[in-house]
């Protein structure tokens, strides 16, 4: 069954990004004009603003804001500096560039406000303006240091004009670029995304061709995934209609990383709607498979012991199977990673292991 | 300028690798056959065994050997997990198929010599298969779970009968496979290699196209290379001729990620030869940079200095110019990213430091 493809809602988002830009210089203009200091009112990220939405099961942000005003001299110079990275993102978009947040951050020793005293204020005003114009920092040109996750299936993407078939570029797979933004879904063959936790689990996939006999999208999270990868799991699951499994170790850190995509995580609130997948499965390992594979374990760390406890007090993880699988671990006092299956070789992850857990 | 291209060594290296543990079982059957304990004879890889060879400039090995043999009740279960190690990686080759170190190390619970204690233990063996046999654990089938290097340039790549550009393959490059055993190169328009310290950089002499500028293959490292990379690295000096430049961050572990590519790690030594570049020229920042392009720079911190002051006196530093520029970079007490260039622009590292480095 092949796809047609669906642009990232429809217009391009870094042209909206700069529009919403521009619109707040104008605002700065006009109260300028009317001889008013320029204001800006951004909504607050704090813990007491964030919450839970039950019906659409990921963090988002409540309706709290705070002002940032240059009539107040303890923000006057934040809000210039605001403008300064609203400037530079501007410039971004309009020559079709984009920097790493690392480079925003030494590019600010130019501005007229001068620089940032480290690189988290930096990044914070990267939030502000993500959180007040509700675009995504990939979308006003700006990157983190992160490496994109490497996608292997019956899949044509097309870059800014490049087509690449995910099949047709090496063993190693398709690299997801830094930004999804200008990246559309030319043709998918693949009927659902099987998104794993570490490199190794990816190439025993592909080697055992696992993209074929599920017909699947192998997609390589590298551990905690990165927002591009996140995104490319959101827009797979909405454009493209493909269900999302995800497979990660049996342990707190895989069960956080599979419940970040589907969830989002609190941190992100102002952006999950872009993010979260809450139609993903995770099929990863739980505490009922060590026992039914009788799988090679690891003993649960203190630190893993404590993560467990705290997990069973998220709302995320408030349903029944999640309870009974975090209680059933800590009684085990074990954990076990993807990889343990090759204790009956190298092919039962995919022959047996797979197959039990997609039916 | 097309090069021609020449495969690894010009026989496959796996099928090579398996003639050598074929010869092994062979040997240890002869032994049987004479009643005499079967035994191997390994180099030793403890630190009075290392040293540096100034002539080939990077750390080999010497000719101490130790022997592993059957008839000592303290060695014959290490014998026998070695053998079937050999037994694995054979079965591994002939069905053409790759595992993680991690995968054999679950796979070893199957055997009848039981498991190992940890990984580390398996692992081991691993490097004992390697250096008694003269092959790469790649060749072997065996991989770690690193990512491979990202590539941009004018190179075409026969991965197993699948030919790939590496300007068509999308924006975030060609990712070299955990094994460069059955890579060749088909054909390649690049006149050299310049291999950078972070995938932000990366992105930006894609973006700058660099790549045309300086007819270059565009490397990223990620960190310290795996050891796939160092392979690449080798193989494009080797066998496509072209000089490598190394352009990493102006700190202690910047100068350590060039050095380990040029000169290999202690740590690897009786696999320096297929690795090390000593060819390979330093071009990142240097105390002398961060001065004369006045780079926004971060104090040392005590680590930093700690580590400086080591490499004054490791050999592979020796020369009058590391010397003087660690020197001056303990006198300045003060460190630079690769990235503090962009307080100049985007470009500027394009524009003004490669061009003024590479002259």
């Amino acid at each position: 069954m092949t796809k047609e493809s669906k642009k990232d809602g429809g217009v391009n988002p870094r042209d909206e990004a700069k529009e919403r830009l521009e619109n707040f210089a104008l605002k700065v203009l006009e109260s300028v004009n009317q001889i008013e200091p320029p204001k800006i009112s951004i909504p607050s990220r704090s813990t007491s603003n964030i919450v839970f939405d039950e019906k659409e099961r990921y963090y988002t942000i409540s309706g709290k804001t705070v002002t940032r005003t240059s009539a107040n001299m303890r923000q006057v110079k934040k809000f210039a500096q605001t403008m300064c990275a609203a400037d530079f993102c501007k410039d971004l978009i309009e020559s079709k560039k984009t920097a790493t947040l690392r480079e925003m951050y030494y590019i600010s020793e130019g501005w007229e406000t001068g620089g940032f005293a480290d690189q988290g204020r930096s990044d914070r005003i990267v939030e502000d303006l993500e959180s007040t114009f509700g675009v995504k920092r990939e979308d006003l040109g700006l990157l983190p240091e992160e490496d994109g996750a490497s996608i292997f299936g019956d899949i044509v993407i097309d870059e800014g004009g490049m087509e690449v078939k995910a099949t047709k570029v090496g063993r190693a797979g398709y690299t997801i670029p830094p930004t999804m933004s200008d990246v559309e879904f030319v043709e998918c063959g693949a009927d659902c995304v099987l998104a794993v936790e570490t490199m190794g689990m990816y190439h025993r996939l592909i080697q055992e061709e696992a993209w074929k006999k599920f017909d699947a999208l192998v997609v390589a999270l590298k551990g905690q995934p990165a927002r591009a990868t996140r995104r490319f799991l959101k827009r797979a699951n909405k454009e493209l209609d493909l269900p999302v499994y995800l497979f990660t170790d049996g342990d707190p850190f895989g069960f956080h990383i599979a419940m970040v995509v589907i969830s989002g995580s609190a941190q992100l609130a102002y952006i999950n709607h872009e993010l979260a997948v809450p139609e993903a499965q995770f099929i990863g390992v739980t505490a009922s498979d060590i026992e039914n594979y009788d799988l090679p374990t690891d003993k649960l760390r203190e630190s893993d012991v404590q993560r467990l406890k705290q997990l069973l007090k998220d709302p995320r993880y408030s349903d029944d199977i999640w309870q009974s699988e975090i209680k059933k671990m800590l009684n085990l006092n074990k954990k076990a990673e993807q990889q343990a299956f090759s204790k009956y070789g190298l092919e039962y992850v995919v022959d047996k292991y797979l197959p039990e857990k997609l039916t």
